[in-house]
């Protein structure tokens, strides 16, 4: 049993209590973080609405819809394995800031921890990171990201 | 809909699943240490009982209530808008105790990170934090805290 | 009231709701880590099954059985006391993969502190975990645990 199915079958309709709600959401943020650091370009983009978009400051300009978005975790993949370096996201702090229909708006922070081959693992940078996510067929995904990173503010 | 709202709508009069009692823990921390970090001293301190005792190793003695919590955040504030860092505190390890009608006791990791504007982030304390929570108006509040450092341990 | 007592309270008989069911496991991992940091080896051990495998890359062989388990962490007492130093594990990213009947699998990042008494923090190892969780007696335990180092992957 996969985990969208798990999460659908428990919430067939009704909209779920905040502890439902509240799960799903780091639950998703899990998987898409995982993905995102094993470098599943395709499955990563899939958590992403074909229209979204995607702004961070390591970028110079938003990235827009699921093609580009795998695009860009590939040529990660490419650096970092060049440079023997593994990226793990982390998130956390996760405020659900307002609910409505099938829409959430969240405020988390975000670290970035890298780790060299036989080398020691160090933050590399602490974020805030900021989604709207929409509800599609019985998960999440998100929409719009806009990530803002301590040391550039 | 604020976040307020949304945890008193689920919940209008029963005792809460534990899904839905952790959930509203975590989205209270998550969303209390937002506003510490933020330097929202008014906002912040009303996350705490009128009466609130906050004992933390930095300070000489425990502050109590609200206005003197709200006082040490501005003062944090002027320290570090002068010094160009910005903290980040992250809550985890979350363990709720003990569970009594309106009242919870939780034990939690607490860690700080620091980055420099235009410079590098780093983890500078790591803690571990007791709270007792109070239910009031439908939300938690903090009503005491004892916050010890590992490094001073 | 115990937290056991409190997770078992709430769900006599049926399968959890998902947010339940996160909790469970998030507050599971938040007790059996800060006994783990705390040195508490019977505890600690207890939150494994009788004939639990515990795979981790700093052991010559994975350990079995809640005895040998106890012991492992005996040694890391005397050595951490003995340096003056404090470990804190820290879990995050928990993606639940599956679920079935009374049993778990799961796949979350790990991360460990460390801090020298009198000194500095800092990021000692990033690791990702991946367990197998059994239903017991109204709480979880880990059955298979496996645990890899991103520094030796």
């Amino acid at each position: 049993m996969t985990t969208d199915m798990l999460i659908r079958a428990d919430h067939p309709t009704a909209e779920p209590a905040f502890g439902d709600l509240y799960a799903q959401v780091q639950q998703f943020y899990s998987h898409q973080m995982q993905l995102f650091d094993a470098h599943d370009a395709e499955r990563w983009a899939a958590t992403f609405t074909e229209d979204a978009v995607f702004d961070v400051p390591t970028l110079d300009e938003p990235v827009r819809g699921r093609a580009d978005l795998a695009a860009n975790v590939l040529r990660n993949k490419a650096q970092q394995e060049h440079g023997g370096r593994q990226l793990r996201h982390w998130i956390g702090m996760l405020d659900v800031r307002s609910r409505r229909d099938d829409e959430l708006r969240t405020r988390c922070y975000a670290l970035v921890y890298v780790t060299e081959r036989g080398g020691s693992s160090k933050l590399l940078r602490v974020c805030v990171m900021e989604d709207v996510l929409v509800r599609a067929r019985g998960t999440w995904l998100t929409r719009h990201r806009v990530v803002t990173r301590d040391d550039l503010a």
